[in-house]
Order: C-alpha cells, then sequence, then structure tokens
C-alpha cells in the first residue's frame, strides 16, 4: 500500500477547514454585490473593509491600501505595469532580482520592450541577491526596486530589511518618493510575520493558495499615497485600480487564513525545523546528494537539493509513481521544462540546475510521512545509480 | 416585519448550494496545482480539462478554447486588448456597441489612447444596436466587432445572430481571417443557451457569478486559430494567454453551475416570464410609471422603468430600507452615480435616464416576494409624489 505524501506546498496548499467554513456564509447568505446601493450591497461591502483592515494589520501597515487582485501572478503584474505606467515621466529604470518569478520577469519583459531600463541583481552562492549589486544599480531614474522576501525554490530569505533601509537613505538623500520598493511576499505571507512599515516597503504581494486560503485569489498592499495605473478597466472598483467584481468568498477567506497562520505560526515553526532538521541531516549522509542552500538563510519549509547524475525531473516522476508529491523549479514552468534560472543565477552549471529537486512542508505532515519519503529517495537514487541513469 | 427581497441578479446571485457541494473536493482533497507534474497537479489538470470540455459544449463549440479569468471584466479586456495586440498590423479598427459595458468601453478608451480607432455604434428606442449603422461602420481595417449578448441594464437581447451573419460573409468576401466578433455574453450565460459556432462568434466572454456560481471566476471562450496577446505575463498557464494559478474549485463550479443552468432551462425561463408578466402590468397600471423596453425584446429575469419625477436612486434607497434590492444602472457603476449611457446611447434624456430603476429576478424569487415589492414600489411612489421629491 502506498503512502500519498504532498510535499509540494509551495505550489499550493489545500483549504483549511476552518476557512472552508468562514467563506461559506459569503457564498449563501451575504452574497451580495459590494458594489450596489443597497442593504445586500452594503453588507458584502462591510465585509470587505473589515477583512481588509485585518489583512492590512496582520502585514504590519498602518495606512494604505490592499487591492484584492485573482493571485500572485495579478499583483505583482499590477504592481510593476502600474507603477511603470503612473511613473514613467520620473525615469524608465527599475532594479529586479535575477531569482524573481517569473510573474515578475516576464512582465519585466514586457516593459524592456516599451522602452523601460531594466537591471538584473544575480544572486550569491547562498541564494541571496547581491546587495552590493543592487547598490551599484541604483541611479536617480529608477522608478522601482523589486526583490522577493523568499525565494519559490529555494526558499531562501531575501536581505529585504537591508534593502528598505537602503532605499530609505536613497530617497532621503535624492529628496524624491522614488525608488519605491515592491516585495513579491507569495512565499512568505502566512510563514513569516510580515512588517512593511518598518520594513519600508512600498507594494508588497500575496496569494491566498500558497497559505491554506483559495486559489485565485491575492492581493497588492500599496503604501499611502502611491499611485498605480490599472492592467484591468471596467467598473472602477478597487480605488479605480483593478475593475471587476470581487471575489468577496475568497477575500475573506485569505483574512480567515491569515489570522489562523499568525496564532499557528510559532508551533508551525517548529513542526517544520524539526521536520527540516530530519530530512537534510538524512539527504546529506546519502552519496552524490547536495543540499543547495544552508537551512541557515532558508524558510524551514524548504528543502532542496540535487543529486549528482540524476535528473530532478526523473527523480520527481519516480517519486510521484510511489506516492509522493515534490517538485523541480516552480509549478508554473513544469509543464515546460528548463533549468531554474535561480539555480543558473547562483551560478551553478546548467547541468547541476537539471538536477534540482524541491521538497516544500506543509501543516498536516508527519514524521512517519518524512520517513517514508526519505526511504523512497534512498531506493530510486540506489536503483537509478545502479542502472546508470545519468543525467 | 419586513421581508427581504433580492431583486438584484443582474448584479450578482448566491451560490446555488450544489455547486458549493460540487467545489468542496477540490478545495479540500483534489487540492494541487494543475501546472506540478506529479499525481497532485495530474488530478486537478484532468479536472480542469473536463470542466472546460463541459463548458465548450455547453456554449456550443465543437473546438476551440476556454480561457479561465477572474470574471467577466477580465474577460472582456483580454478578448479587446489581446486582439488589438496581436492582429494590430491588419488594421486599427473596432466597432463597438455604445452600450457595452464599462469593462469594454473602458478597454477601448485605453486602447483609443494607443491610436486604435474606436467606432460606437448607438441603439435604438427598443434598445437594440442598430443593425444598418453596424454594418456602414465596418472597413477592411475593422479588425474586432463587440455587441454584447443581453445588455445588463435593459436586458434587451441584441441581435448577435444576425451580426454574426454579417461578418461572416464580410470575411468570405474579403477572403480575411477579421473582423473578428467578440460578444459579452455576461447576462446570458446561464440563461439563454448559447451556440457560439452557429451563431459565428469568434470570442465569448462569461463570468460565474451571475449564474449561481462563484464571485471571482469568468472565461473566454477563443474559437480555434484565433491568438491572443497575453494581459498577465508569468508563468505560462492558459496557452500562455493568462498567467497565474488557476483556480480549479471556481471552474468546477462554473462548470457544474453552467449544466444546472441548462437543465431547468425551461422551467427557470416558465417561472421569470410569469413573474414577469405580473410585475410588467402592475407597474404600467401604475400612473407615471413607464417600462423602458418591451418585454417582446428583452430577457425574463430583466424589468426595467422610469418614474416621473422620482429619481431612480431615491426609489432604490427606499426600497432597500425596506428590505427590497433593486438597481439603478450597473452595479459598478452604482458607487459613482452617472446618468446611464445605455439609456442616453437609447435616445433618453439625461432626467429620464436618471430616473431608471432596474428589477432582475432569480430562482428563488417567489409571486409573494413580488406582491410585496409591487405594494412597497406603488406605496414609495405615492409618498414620494405626495411630499414632491421631484427629480
Ligand atoms: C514567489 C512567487 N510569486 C508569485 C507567484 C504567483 O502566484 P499565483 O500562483 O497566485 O499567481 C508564485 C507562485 O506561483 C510564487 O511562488
Ligand atoms: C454585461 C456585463 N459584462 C461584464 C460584466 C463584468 O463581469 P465581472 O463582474 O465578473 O467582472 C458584467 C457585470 O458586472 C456585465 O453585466
Amino acid at each position: 500500500m502506498p503512502r500519498y505524501v504532498y510535499l509540494d506546498h509551495a505550489a499550493t496548499t489545500p483549504l483549511d477547514p476552518q476557512v472552508w467554513q468562514a467563506m461559506k456564509p459569503y457564498c449563501l447568505d451575504v452574497f451580495g454585490n459590494p458594489n450596489s446601493l443597497h442593504l445586500f450591497g452594503d453588507e458584502a461591502d462591510e465585509a470587505v473593509q473589515q477583512a481588509k483592515g485585518d489583512i492590512l494589520h496582520l502585514l504590519g501597515a498602518k495606512q494604505g491600501k490592499i487591492v484584492l487582485t485573482s493571485g500572485g501572478t495579478e499583483a505583482n503584474n499590477l504592481a510593476l505595469m502600474g507603477i511603470a505606467q503612473t511613473y514613467k515621466h520620473q525615469g524608465r529604470h527599475m532594479v529586479i532580482s535575477a531569482i524573481e518569478h517569473d510573474s515578475v520577469l516576464s512582465t519585466c519583459a514586457s516593459l524592456a520592450k516599451q522602452g523601460f531600463t531594466i537591471h538584473y541583481v544575480p544572486a550569491d552562492r547562498t541564494g541571496r541577491v547581491r546587495l552590493d549589486e543592487l547598490e551599484q544599480a541604483l541611479t536617480e531614474e529608477t522608478i522601482l526596486v523589486s526583490v522577493m522576501h523568499a525565494n519559490n525554490e529555494t526558499g531562501v530569505i531575501q536581505p529585504i530589511e537591508d534593502i528598505g533601509r537602503l532605499l530609505q537613505a536613497k530617497r532621503l538623500k535624492q529628496g524624491t518618493k522614488t525608488p519605491f520598493f515592491h516585495c513579491d511576499a507569495v512565499q512568505t505571507v502566512g510563514k513569516i510575520p510580515i512588517q512593511v512599515d518598518e520594513w519600508n516597503i512600498d507594494l508588497l504581494s500575496f496569494s491566498a493558495h500558497k497559505f491554506y486560503s483559495p486559489k485565485g485569489v491575492g492581493g497588492l498592499y500599496v503604501q499611502k499615497g502611491i499611485r498605480l495605473s490599472p492592467l484591468l478597466h471596467g467598473g472602477g472598483q478597487e480605488y479605480g485600480w483593478r475593475s471587476g467584481t470581487q471575489n468577496v468568498p475568497g477575500l475573506i477567506g485569505a483574512a480567515c487564513a491569515l489570522k489562523q497562520c499568525q496564532a499557528h505560526h510559532d508551533q508551525d515553526w517548529q513542526h517544520y525545523t524539526a521536520l527540516n532538521h530530519m530530512m537534510r541531516e538524512t539527504l546529506e549522509s546519502l552519496p552524490g546528494i547536495h543540499l543547495t542552500v544552508s537551512a541557515a538563510y532558508a524558510l524551514p519549509t524548504h528543502i532542496h537539493f540535487r543529486c549528482e547524475r540524476i535528473e530532478g525531473q526523473a527523480l520527481m516522476q519516480e517519486l510521484s509513481k510511489r506516492g509522493v508529491a515534490v517538485s523541480t523549479s516552480s509549478a508554473c514552468h513544469a509543464r515546460h521544462w528548463a533549468p531554474s534560472h535561480v539555480m543558473l543565477a547562483m551560478g551553478f552549471s546548467d547541468e547541476q540546475a537539471k538536477q534540482a529537486v524541491r521538497i516544500s512542508l506543509g501543516r498536516n505532515i508527519t514524521k512517519e510521512d518524512i520517513h517514508y519519503v526519505l526511504n523512497q529517495i534512498e531506493d530510486i537514487v540506489r536503483t537509478f545509480r545502479n542502472s546508470y541513469v545519468l543525467s
């Protein structure tokens, strides 16, 4: 009897049953359109305002706005495009880390075609964006710096507090409001308590399905005073920045899930740290397996490794046959496979990048699950080695 | 004891409890990311393909694609922007009806700034787009014609089969693939069985929350052979046209709801027709009340009227105090009030447009509800008249 073990929580998570329950009344009873000016609309609008207030508070913002989007991708597109269109007269230069998610990188590629200059900052071998290079890349024309909070592949936490301070100093010196600081926190919201005010973050993206709430819901925190150009045109909802009837139950679900995450943070962190340690210790002891980054720099949910002479995809597929879900690079990339740009930006070779495997832990994972998976990995690696499946 | 009667189903609908149940397993158990290449991902991907196949079939399409979006607004933006960017080398001209939803009109305004010429075709007093003007507006540079299936305010069904035939003839004569025909069917999908192939429709937008399925979910039908430029950049999901992790439960919900709607179509249509008749008869008999359009041309769910010397908003607010939800113009507009562009395009005066009220029926509305609402309207109109609340 195989065991089913889902170790791909960085790709997506199941809905928390409590969140499901919290959403129910907003689907069946308080179902009004928050833009309607009658009692059913008012009721929905109040719920929206309340949930947004809760999220702002949980992200450490005293002021500012939450723009509801359809997920992390849209939040990232809106942040970059929205700032680019509104502030292009102040400069057409952006500084972006080379290890960002595709939704940032592809948007930048599109902006480059529109005449923006994008400076990509590489990471070092620890998986962290190079601060020195980032600082040197800034010009007076730089309107936006975008660096993610934790990388989705390696789990490495980026020095965003340092970047926030750096940009704050730069702005003060220049006497300008730019460069703004956008942070893709899709991998950390729900895992690390965010402090946008304290960390000098101007725009922050999150995605509900990464923290046990619904797919197709996300948001962009926008600091007070910042203006955006819309991506979606229409009825003028969401401060005119994002038209379309709001996903009220989705927003309620996200706010509820975030509260749950915050409440169980310490306990979850300990749980992940223990399991992570277990996995790393065993994996490191297996011949030919190399952990990509140090546990000291990464989220405890992530274990990223590579296996000499075995393609990550082959290992993933074999694990899948045995009921275990892990990932190679990001899920969105999985169906069009290429060596991870994150590994390449960290200085690994094409061959090494193709060997990468990501394990990402979740709430319901047990020690028994981990034992089972480690046994399977050991067995697969041994079998592959014996049959000379070379990468 | 006041009765609560929701008569704003054109703005949004509650979730069908069966749809809620159908979504549940895809939230809690089959929760994988459909882009993941492992067993959890495959399972989700199969559900996505199945649901899209069902929707294609229910829309009368033998081939083509369903692009999952966050709703009707995004579907409309994607259709217009996506065609504009891909086919601009064949022409920068579009023909659009003047009574379209804001999500079409605002997107056109944005395209106009990018150098596109948009020809707006007005409606006649029956509420239908003028076919003669539409035909005359077409040029060899016209790459897209966009006309909605039924208008959201008046409920008037547009002559889209005629337009489809006209464009098909035009294309054959020119020997071109353009002009494409886009139809915003947000108000009719779930109410009228759509036949995209038979009606020569190339692109068709729908929004799940208008037919008893979730908010924040919609889609664009795209005929085989048509290409689009993406609005949202990223992982390359949805054929590269719409990046972002798909809202799997939302799609499952939409497909389930659409099946339900189709199955109960005849029964629902009869129910709406009977209630509609009741309302129209009474309203017409009240002094100073005028029905805007004939029942012969409109969806049986819609009753659109105006009340001499009484602002629609005042009537709506007073009804709301008595537990009844109706609308003035579209919900998205409700919080920034202006005279309805639909009424103006039909030739009504500013004053008349401001008097407009829309009632939209739903599944659970009973004869008793209608009696209650008609009594309230009669009473309010009498009271207002006596106290001389003039518009
Ligand atoms: C770091 C990061 N940013 C953005 C995204 C995109 O979020 P979504 O899937 O909600 O569009 C993801 C996940 O796919 C991610 O891991
Ligand atoms: C005709 C029409 N088109 C588009 C939309 C927008 O759909 P959504 O609210 O899903 O963005 C609506 C409803 O608001 C509509 O009635």
